[in-house]
């Protein structure tokens, strides 16, 4: 488990941008769980910075592909300014929403909902679609875009506060508090016919036992194992393949960046249902760049509901 | 593991065929791993008789679904004669192949292994395919279809004679032998690129090792799990969704059954490879219903080659 002394902050000149770069003021910083990932020992090197998608300002550029003033998401990193190509940029229209959705419901988090549940998911109407990690981004997208769908949306969330927000706030048929109750006895009771989409956030052992209560058929779609960053060694459970084997289930792991050149009509259906009031986001927000080791480490306490965002700074103009 | 104590014959009066029904006469009995799973104490009482397919010939019929003297499979179980509905009968053409092959290679493993290997492991030409129990009916199949497909075929299999029976005589790129070959260091030989789909027929340790040389974005297909079958309690191994979900992989189980409706056009397809010298078979034929007992239990102890039969009497007109 990463402290907050494995963080540091440091003051280095503003970057000049190359050509083809944009220079972009950081806005909003994303913190997600996969962060975690990779930052492990073998994926980065002491002193890089930390990876991480922001939604920033264009305040230079050397490329037509973007133009000052510009609202933008791109992998700056955890820094107030950074020098980036400026392809890599995707530039947000700020009056469809607050510009730092642009990371959360309408960008990677929403996402990753969307396709992970809706591509490698596949839920038909009536059925039961689970999800752990339920009051996070992804997860609580998850179960709201199962409603939409026609499906019986269950939550597995930490807290009572969070099982309340599922079941009031976000429409979930069901929440089960994996830390109050039986968590099998739950899983009975809230998926009474068992589950036909199980979509994992968590890794360990939620997920072991929701193997055990797959519907005939069922699909398990693998998004996340945070519950796994921190360990050094591989607990050792019964073998996966046997629940799935008799339940003819399926368990898949994917990348949303797959499907993003499909992402501009997600994006529009995202949207839309924000708009109509049918798909709800919570954030919660963190002020200064120097708080953003905090933020990410709250990520593995169970602290956070919603999207976690560390604010930077205000746009220059104040968008709409 | 069971034993020959746990089996009894009986003799017992020729049933009469009720209304709809036929009246079968074995001919040839099927040994499959599968039945060890049908016949746990949960499943099977003691005293049944032994659930199987069989070939056999109608003796009698009480159904205009079926004539007399034809050649038809059906599951009879581990007896003589049995009487059956006759719509539960598929009748076979014995023109076309030896009439055994209606409960092997034209029958419910060489669907297992069409239907398992083409709809869920969905090979593209020059992949690697990789595949257990290669020497089994099943599992033969599996690597020359992928074979046939432009895959790379790679076997594992318990014996030198059975891995010299996949390179020389089916034409698998590759052949491991689990008892003698360090596995990983062998994976890592036959299959330099990583394994893009795995036919699993076994379960256990050899499925575990796999999964840590998948190819991104691979296919795992669960067939079968003849390694676990005779364990009383599970063993525990590292979860199997961490590299699943390292890889974009996907493992799946299946019920060839599932297929069945599509099964006339896949059975000319298989007829038409082994009419045409790319589609081979092996038989491993024990003579006498007595000695199901032991072609049975010889599964476990990876003695047969081929698809097991018991030859259990001689059509009553020869099949040409």
């Amino acid at each position: 488990m990463p402290t907050a002394e494995n963080f540091r902050l440091e003051e280095t000149p503003i970057p000049e941008p190359g050509d083809g770069e944009a220079l972009v003021r950081t806005l909003w910083l994303s913190v997600d769980p996969y962060m975690r990932w990779a930052i492990r020992g073998d994926r980065t090197n002491v002193g890089e910075v930390v990876t991480a998608e922001v939604v920033g300002e264009v305040a230079a550029t050397r490329s037509p592909a973007v133009a000052v003033g510009q609202i933008v998401v791109g992998r700056i990193g955890w820094q107030a300014y950074g020098a980036i190509a400026a392809d890599q940029l995707r530039v947000i229209d700020p009056t469809i929403a607050p510009i730092q959705t642009g990371v959360g419901i309408l960008g990677m988090p929403g996402l990753t909902a969307y396709f992970g549940l809706l591509e490698v998911g596949r839920p038909r109407p009536g059925e039961t679609v689970l999800v752990s990690g339920a009051a996070g981004a992804v997860g609580s997208a998850v179960g709201q875009i199962a409603a939409i769908k026609g499906c019986r949306a269950v939550g597995i969330a930490g807290t009572e506060a969070k099982c309340h927000h599922l079941t009031q706030d976000l429409g979930f048929d069901a929440a089960i508090n994996y830390r109050a109750d039986d968590l099998s006895t739950a899983l009975k009771r809230a998926c009474p016919d068992g589950v036909d989409v199980y979509f994992d956030n968590v890794g360990g052992r939620i997920l072991d036992m929701v193997l055990q209560h797959l519907r005939m058929y069922a699909r398990v779609v693998l998004c996340g194992f945070i519950s796994q960053y921190n360990l050094e060694e591989p607990e050792v459970v019964p073998r996966h393949s046997v629940p799935l084997a008799l339940a003819c289930a399926r368990m898949e792991g994917f990348f949303a960046n797959d499907y993003f050149d499909r992402q501009d009509p997600a994006l529009r259906e995202l949207a839309g249902w924000i708009d109509a009031g049918r798909l709800k986001y919570r954030e919660d927000i963190v002020e200064g760049l120097e708080n953003a080791p905090a933020a990410f480490l709250g990520l593995f306490t169970g602290a956070n509901v919603g999207k976690a965002l560390v604010k930077v700074a205000e746009p220059t103009v104040a968008a709409s």
